[in-house]
């Protein structure tokens, strides 16, 4: 991996090889001056290669006389040996500024399921077994029923013990025991609990036991997500995301709701999303390689009006007070029932919900990351239009919803938009000069701001002194940047010019209160949950982020405003997908099924719109990054040197 | 209830009001001439009544003179005071002749399912039972989910553990629950096993506990037989008896194997047969006046082939060596899945079969005639294509089908017809002038013989000494109703003028040859099947028939002629149609379902044809009534009696 050396901060980092400068130097916390997110047409990022050499980095920006001096565009620059790499004049003022730099961007660690783990512990016993016999052909002197014998030799060969064949199998299974002479395999479900029946769900010719398959699917509002898991090793084949397709009924669960409430609107929505699952199974199967006769499973996590929409079970109570859904827990139920393009013999297994809006996914995430079985105080968030928050560990766990509004998916953000070429998706700022650096998806330039990169972009600001603890910003600043515009203050992160969007590209003071409203949201759903049983912030050992959203936050970042709790960001790891995660869990691990109910119970629900001190510590979070200082001391420290510095 | 004197025999018998005098006289053993089968038109049945009188018998057939004297038409005469009848001088021999008429007609006690003494016994336990509950409405306190909701309750107020909730309940349960206000009926299918989950199957609004109905089917090969049945108190509300739509597809379950086999054959005869049953569910309803959602429950008993058919169960190994069917027990299955026009959430549940050619409807009347509860050894028969032949008690079953051929639905018999009107079912024959007195089905004139009909007029003309014991006309007779044609020599039951053929209707020796195959068929079964269990025809203490059959046969003719062991005929009980008695118990005991399960384990399969000694046994019943008449005393005794009285 090379190295960079940046000067005059002296800061030496290493990146991957062919890695962006420009990327590398943000997330190693350098400021360089940049305005069209990477695309090479601001001109601003120059930078001066002192040893080695990049790849690319000339420009039409750049004059013959800076190349010959080795000035080279950061953004237009890939690594590709040990360079070092100095930051132009603009950006150098005293040795007091190189501790204002940013704090390098700090991701969560992902924390992916351990498959060893399970193997050792012997959780790896998937729902579904193959089990192959040879069986004696039937006789004058011994005409057992087909279905008789292979249970008897199942009894016999494998200590298989309460077995029901089930009604498929029973229909085919004259022609398909005689087809390669006897020889036949079994596919076992197992029962959720041990000492229940086994049913025998299909046969097969011959010998097939090396070939087990199963889909994994994560029902979200937006997206939907199927992995393609082999049984045999625990290993996913392949993984597909596409759109749901009823965000052409209505973009959030609510507006869904209100569509399955028409005539014939809860069974168009059903069919809309199974075929959207079909369309991401089909593209598994396809990509794999593997027939659909292989998959012999499939299990589903989503919220609780998605999965209520799955089953075709009207949501309309899920979105009126006192906000019940029809059930929580749902039995297997036949895939092809439910319209899914797989064998008859296949079982859907659907997560369980806890309540309203902590839903399937959630539960799947606790079962993926593992929180109901550490000992150590977890908090666990699923950051998007709703939060959805569990804290506790084996012993007790308590879960919340808040409406944290679309602020973290770009919603009710003048420029906000989802995490999509384009966008903002980092930031920083001189302190001095207040000029921006930003980058976007893609390095293209700049059409928008995503949740991430809005997170950063009010931290740093904070941070620099451009936003106040009232997230509003200082007009005293000698910068035209920040302006007011139709009575409402903004900052100009990008001009027209260097946008793809024909105007200027500006962070609103409005936006910044709906960011300030929407992680104050979540915090006083953290601080309040942890009250509720008898806990404060302090006591949190852990925190498990889920969700698109968790894998791109700069965690330091989002402890700055006050959106996580302040922790050491070691502490703080990332799921990804964690309804993904779970579903794929309960595929290999029969456990999960037993443990899910049981964990279910366990979560106990509040209701925060009903626990009266949420509104107070609501209120008291609608600072940057809280009223009370006390619990982000890292924060309040580097706030204080940096006023330090620049006094 | 009128009596009835018959002269010069001084026999004396008591009968219904409005009964036919022909009939009460046969039924009595009191022979009259007759051939035209009831109808009036031979006037053959000539009688005096000497005291009381009757209504009609008044003819053109009696001239003016003979009404005078009080001759009657004794099939036109209806019995509705006490009278005295004198059989004219045609039949009056002398006093030994007396002893020679027939034994009185015998048929088999009806025994009925004993509703009171399974409530004794704590047995009526219906498998679908209904729970009223008010439910306390959801508040933001508690804001359980509605399926939530209900199990509590169900747990609180009627103590009922291990529930889950079906899916469609999760479907419609928002909607029910509060269209009365939170009272709601649940609605229980139970387990077969205590302590295993009972299932919440459908919810209906308010309380509507006291209306409880299910459907109990016998699928016939020939016919399907329905009974609505009361779940409150076991009543059968309804019954109602229709074709099954696969005679068009073949007469027999072989025919129907075989067209299983075409191309959408199976598909076609499941449809049919399903269509079938639907259209007795439709009458059964619309009898009751019983709305189709009231039917919680179908339970349904048939032959394996048909069984098979049912279930779309492709039958081909049946049919062919080493008869092996494709399964003997049938998981519960959608009611609605199966193509019925019940609810979604009736469950249907098949009986279990033993063998390929012992199927479900002998288990359900081993089941409903509870021969599997007592401890007297008992022969349990349902005679028809094929003799299904249970033998055993309490403690052991043993079982056998032996192909008896169509002899006794009228299949290979000249003039052999089913048990329909203008079929001769009485018989009997005068020994000195050997003239016949026979009465059909609906007193028409006679277009056939049935099956009943054929055995007790074999039984009376070997009695009479017309047959012999190889099943032989006695060609020294002097009545010219014994004649050879092409070649067969035959007995003329009636001539052309007095049938409906326009032929003459006669029986003849390569019919009675028939009627020996078949009852030694199953004769040589009975003896087979109690050899390998090591007991003999002396140990039965019980015989129980089922079938249409065994209700309408004369128990000393078919013994006479040895169809049936010699036993005391009040041992012997019909228990009707044993496959719809078994499928109504099943719905009005869950117990049932328990013990049928070891019922049919226990129930020991003999392959008649794989038994060294059926072949040898099944010739030495090739003897009206065998070769070995010391099991048959009391028919060798009036053989005997007659022989003395002759001579």
């Amino acid at each position: 991996m090379p190295k960079i050396k940046f000067l005059p901060h002296d800061k030496q980092v290493e990146v991957d090889d062919g890695d962006i400068l420009i990327r590398a130097a943000l997330e190693a916390g350098v400021h360089i001056n940049a305005s069209c997110g990477g695309e090479g047409l601001c001109g601003k990022c120059r930078v001066i290669v002192e040893s080695g050499s990049v790849q690319g980095g000339i420009s039409e920006k750049l004059s013959g006389e800076d190349r010959e001096k080795g000035y080279r565009l950061a953004c237009q620059s890939r690594v590709i040996e040990d360079i070092a790499v100095r930051i132009p004049i603009e950006s150098e003022i005293d040795a007091s500024v190189l501790n204002l730099q940013s704090s390098p961007r700090r991701t969560a660690r992902i924390q992916e399921m351990n498959l060893e783990e399970l193997k050792e512990q012997g959780l790896f016993n998937p729902p579904v077994e193959k089990k192959y016999l040879e069986l004696p052909p039937p006789t004058a002197q011994d005409n057992l029923a087909d279905a008789t014998r292979l249970v008897s030799y199942l009894k016999l060969k494998h200590d298989e013990h309460r077995l029901v064949v089930d009604l498929p199998v029973i229909r085919k299974l004259p022609p398909i025991l005689r087809q390669e002479d006897f020889r036949i395999t079994a596919i076992l479900a197992r029962p959720v609990h041990a000492g229940r029946k086994t049913r025998i769900i299909n046969v097969q010719a011959g010998d097939t036991t090396d070939r087990n398959f199963a889909i994994a699917v994560d029902v979200g509002t937006t997206t939907i997500y199927g992995q393609l898991v082999n049984l045999i090793d625990g290993s996913a084949v392949a993984q597909y995301g596409d759109f749901n397709g009823q965000i052409s009924y209505g973009e959030d669960v609510i507006s869904r709701m209100i569509y399955a409430e028409k005539p014939g609107g809860l069974e168009r929505l059903q069919e809309v999303v199974v075929e959207s699952i079909n369309k991401v199974i089909r593209k598994l199967l396809r990509r794999s390689k593997i027939d659909v006769d292989e998959i012999n499973n499939i299990t589903l996590a989503g919220n609780t009006t998605m999965t209520q929409l799955l089953l075709k079970v009207p949501p309309g109570f899920i979105r009126r007070s006192p906000y019940v859904p029809s059930s929580t827990l749902y039995p297997p139920v036949k895939a092809a029932d439910l319209g899914f393009e797989l064998g008859d013999h296949v079982d859907a297994l659907v997560y369980p919900a806890v309540s309203s809006y902590v839903g399937g996914d959630i539960v799947a995430g606790v079962m993926g990351s593992g929180i109901y079985r550490t000992d150590e105080l977890t908090l666990f968030m699923d950051i998007g239009t709703n939060a959805e928050i569990v804290i506790g560990n084996r012993d007790w766990l308590a879960c919340a919803a808040c409406s944290a509004g679309p602020a973290f998916e770009g919603g009710g953000i003048k420029f906000g938009m989802r995490a999509a070429k384009g966008a903002v998706e980092d930031f920083s700022i001189d302190p001095f000069t207040n000029e921006p650096m930003l980058l976007t998806i893609g390095n293209v330039r700049p059409k928008g701001i995503c949740g991430s990169g809005l997170i950063t972009m009010v931290a740093n600001m904070f941070e620099a002194g451009v936003i106040d603890n009232k997230g509003k910003f200082n007009r005293d600043l000698a910068t035209s940047r920040i302006r007011k515009t139709d009575g409402v203050v903004e900052y100009v992160l990008a001009y027209r010019e260097e946008t793809q969007i024909d105007r200027d590209l500006v962070l609103t003071e409005i936006d910044i209160e709906n960011l300030i409203r929407a992680k104050g949201a979540i915090y006083s759903g953290c601080i309040t949950l942890l009250a509720e049983v008898g806990m404060g912030i302090d006591d949190l050992q852990r925190i498990i982020l889920a969700g698109g959203f968790g894998s791109y936050v700069d965690l330091e970042k989002a402890i700055t405003i006050g959106l996580l709790p302040e922790i050491d960001p070691d502490r703080v790891t990332f799921v990804g997908n964690g309804s993904l995660m779970g579903a794929k869990m309960s595929a290999l691990t029969n456990r999960i099924r037993q443990d899910v109910v049981e964990v279910t119970r366990k979560m106990t629900n509040f209701e925060l719109s009903e626990t009266a001190s949420f509104m107070d510590n609501y209120v008291a979070a609608l600072f940057l990054p809280h009223t009370d200082m006390r619990h982000f001391p890292r924060v309040k420290a580097r706030l204080e040197m940096r006023r330090a510095a620049l006094q």
